[in-house]
């Protein structure tokens, strides 16, 4: 397919489209309508023709979408139609929760192996995953490549590790660490900053009994 | 202050530029312009000053910003110069990273209690805080009414769970679970779907290798 470029606004709906047409799927249901998908989604019948078109339209007049075919398309275009390896880099509470999280590797994204600096640790398994010594991160990656590094490491220590990770190739960073990493351009990072996100929910609670 | 409409880009910016300020603050530094601040933090210098001037602007024409000043002005706009209490409903993993992060209590958010199904964890406190049963739910927050109330339960039991939350007046949800809340209009749900994000992240990787 001809991939043009497609603004961030649609690319960060598509994964809410996946997951709507999966449960459909789940559900047998075998076609829809865009004004069927609209009143589920809560987003008008046009915003989702608009968006589909993007690729192609995969929508026959009168006939609606095909669940199935549309969610294979989507997953193609996401790029979770294949495996997507990682290493969780930091093993505290919440680097397990994210290995412990099954549903990464029904899309796809498959946890080798968890890197920690606490003796603790290393040697321990996470759901069968292994953890590793930090020292251990550019032998093991020569050995494995992956393609994405997650980071659950305290700030202070996350420039330096990224720094490591896209010496040995890493290409994609998906960061926890609360800092914004600076990585060469054709390294590509995503974000997850949660105390922000609970600051955006605080401006909401405060805008709201402003205007009462 | 009056508070106008600002928009949601807007919003999403000011957890940024309060992590800055927070930044410069701890390194002593007292005031800075906004070719600086635009230099640390990778936006123009035109669109900070753009930004603050939402909220009647902070800048004096060479002088810069009062760091400190500025960052107490971002806080109250952000709604986190008070306490805001949370309970978090769901023990497991996630839970109990989300309890044990002591960052959001220095940025006035703390943890008054958590809420599990689970006979193992009811009880079990994390960091000082206790575990109560869902049964307890409506009875405690009679006694306890809190701010927010944090998701991180399957996504099949969510819905129930914020029916229930909001019939006991808890009007801010922060979600972890995926899945898109039906609440009403008055209350405020912040989303943050994981997988969604590692999505994003890998459309990207995808997105690259097709360029080449």
């Amino acid at each position: 397919m001809d991939q043009k470029v497609i603004s961030s606004a649609v690319i960060k709906r598509l994964p809410r489209y996946h997951r709507y047409l999966g449960d459909l799927l789940e559900n047998g249901i075998e076609r829809i309508s865009s004004n069927e998908l609209s009143e589920r989604m809560n987003v008008t019948a046009s915003q989702i023709r608009q968006d589909l078109n993007n690729f192609g339209g995969f929508g026959q007049q009168g006939y609606g979408y095909n669940v199935e075919y549309l969610y294979r398309e989507i997953a193609k275009i996401l790029g979770i139609d294949r495996q997507n390896s990682m290493i969780i880099i930091g093993g505290g509470h919440f680097g397990q929760t994210l290995a412990n999280y099954g549903n990464f590797e029904t899309r796809g994204f498959v946890t080798k192996a968890i890197f920690d600096v606490s003796e603790e640790r290393i040697g321990q398994t996470v759901r069968g995953i292994m953890t590793h010594s930090m020292d251990e991160l550019e032998s093991w990656l020569a050995e494995n490549p992956v393609e994405i590094a997650v980071l659950t490491i305290p700030k202070q220590a996350a420039q330096d590790v990224a720094d490591r990770l896209v010496a040995c190739g890493v290409k994609a960073i998906w960061n926890f660490a609360h800092l914004d990493l600076k990585v060469p351009r054709d390294v590509v990072v995503e974000n997850v900053h949660l105390s922000e996100s609970l600051m955006q929910l605080s401006y909401r609670i405060a805008a709201k009994e402003e205007k009462k």
